[in-house]
């Protein structure tokens, strides 16, 4: 008999909060997140409904995410192509190409079963590159409860339709449920390696940034909550061209003090382009902005800085790409911003406002060289340095 | 016949250019600076009047900008302690201990006479680490001419007046005179070497920060102009000790990760005390702030990273101070800039407001282990990040 009641209970609970995604987006459901009749005493107290995560793409920073997901006690699943992959997985508790040395932690699991990954999501977290993302999202929504509350840790601008993330999601999945964007430094083998880190995530819909934060906070990532979603959007996708002028600065060995300018008047540009979206001053000079630019342009592990050293060493586009399967996310944005920029802005001589943006899109597509394009970047007219930020 | 008419327009110009230096502050002489009448064709044209420029600090940034100072066409005069040390750079073109094996330039003197440098200079330029800078001043001061304008290159808080290089002017040199005040990421070494730079030099008095930015200015060598002094000075405080932080994030190997967000959390500190104290948010987002901070953080030659670098890896700071002669300047600031705090502040438990600021304070004075105070900093609570920014 207490066994039965007990079922029942929990069988009521899950269709509660079931209730509340499904009913998906207006704010008299929102709080059907998480209960808020349940005084909750600390954070990384379970939710009132069984939390299951599923883990959209394979790579570092999906199994990143997957593992602290499962460190604090929920479990997920990670959705991959190949089947032997995800056997691997569910054998060895480890991935056989990406941080193959890290185990994932026993709640982490691995289908390449769409559906089965998918059907009784209470959240998806989604961490494929922007450019596949479409497609991808294309290939499984049929799979994705209505109302599932969508995380993105992808960042970048779409080249064909110039879209962010979140429109990209908006367009795929619709508006009928919520979306939150993840965001800030985080090196994938670090968080995996439970290293210090703290990130922020941000949604229009403040009950599910709380609850994700809830979920995935743990001494070693401490995630931080805003509701910000255009700051964290052109923070993501401005640093990874940042990161690849600053890892052209190297390539050519042009000293630190060349490279901290470069950088600070990047995120001046960053600055500049986030305020014009609407974004908040605080968001770009936080831990997506300012913070996710300092360790992607200075930490060691950056593919958009490693992709820029190359360059400023005088290896081609080609020769680079034809010696990499990693995705240097920068590539595909430089030339996404430039035409996002060149369409959503009023103004003239678009190249002076934004020249590192543009000088990098120029180097990338072999209108100038490295050396040439930064020296020209050095060199420009010198003024007010708050004009730099405000006009 | 014309070689006296020659004389006689030089002296002439000469004297009108000291009418106007003697004048000093008041806005209808601020134009002497610069002979507005004068039409300039390009930066670096020569200002209507000899230029002499005299450099307190014979340390490595007084050396990298009386190099500037001399490429630039202007003859520059250090003023050393020692006699030997004057006759060495007079014969050798070059300092006997720092950076020995860069040569200065032919327009580059030495002399240990303070008489002899400061006479007839037209600016100075005050290199003297902050908390030696007033007893230096107080003995040099006889010799600076009334109304001669001082920049300051110095950055930090004295202990024992609490006040910022602007405050120390004042108070030895009066206020009759206008200072100015240069900042950004600029290791010595790399300016010496001319090696691409760029910096910004803030006044209250515009004219004399666009005298400076065009005595100053060349290819390598880049100068922003600003008028936020405030702004300079918290920015120019707040990164040393930043960077002893980031040091020992370092030297405990906590990785890319916990030092990017370390430094921004440290930024959101810089941020916030320099929007109380007046600065500008653009002045603490631009080159002598984040810009700064990049560089002392995240370059390989901060004296303040490699004392915090030292403490990380558990040296005492006594064994660090016993085996470097090297001034870490954000060792002395930590303690005032938390007195400075204290006494500017009306808020209670500002330990929790400037977190960073305070931790690195206890840490240096013993009170608390560098690992145990740097992961209280990691496991501080979690809340809106634009709280940290804005509260």
């Amino acid at each position: 008999m207490t066994r039965l009641l007990k079922v029942i209970a929990a069988l009521s609970v899950l269709l509660l909060s079931l209730c509340g995604l499904c009913a998906g987006f207006s704010p008299d459901t929102r709080t059907f997140h998480r209960n808020p009749s349940v005084t909750r005493l600390s954070a990384n107290t379970p939710l009132p409904y069984p939390v299951r995560i599923a883990v959209l793409g394979g790579g570092n920073f999906g199994l990143a995410l997957a593992s602290v997901c499962g460190r604090a006690g929920y479990s997920a699943t990670l959705l991959v192509r190949d089947p032997d992959v995800a056997a691997y997985v569910n054998k060895e508790n480890r991935h056989p190409r990406y941080m193959s040395d890290v185990r994932l932690g026993e709640k982490v699991r691995a289908t390449a079963d769409a559906k089965a990954a998918l059907k009784d999501a209470t959240y998806i977290i989604h961490a494929v590159p922007v450019q596949y993302s479409r497609s991808f999202l294309e290939n499984v929504k049929e799979h994705i409860p209505i109302g599932t509350p969508v995380m993105s840790a992808s960042k970048g601008i779409e080249t064909t339709s110039l879209g962010f993330m979140a429109d990209i999601l908006e367009d795929c999945l619709g508006k009928d449920r919520s979306y939150a964007f993840l965001s800030g430094p985080s090196f994938a083998r670090e968080i995996a390696e439970q290293r210090a880190t703290a990130v922020v995530i941000a949604s229009e819909d403040k009950q599910l940034a709380d609850d994700l934060a809830d979920i995935m906070s743990s001494p070693n990532f401490r995630v931080f909550t805003s509701s910000d979603v255009m700051g964290i959007e052109v923070g993501g996708s401005v640093k990874n061209v940042i990161a690849i002028a600053a890892g052209m600065c190297e390539g050519l060995g042009l000293g630190t003090n060349a490279m901290s300018g470069l950088v600070t008047r990047g995120c001046g540009e960053m600055r500049r382009l986030g305020l014009y979206l609407g974004a908040e001053p605080t968001t770009l000079a936080g831990l997506s902005g300012v913070g996710d630019t300092f360790g992607t342009c200075f930490g060691p592990l950056s593919r958009n800085r490693n992709f820029g050293i190359r360059l400023g060493k005088g290896e081609t586009m080609e020769e680079i790409l034809a010696t990499t399967t990693e995705v240097a996310e920068g590539v595909d944005t430089a030339g996404a911003l430039v035409d996002l920029i060149k369409s959503k802005s009023k103004g003239y001589r678009l190249d002076l406002k934004y020249p590192i943006i543009f000088g990098v899109r120029d180097i990338l597509e072999g209108k100038l060289g490295a050396r040439e394009g930064l020296e020209g970047l050095m060199e420009m007219p010198l003024r007010l340095e708050s004009y730099e930020a405000t006009h």
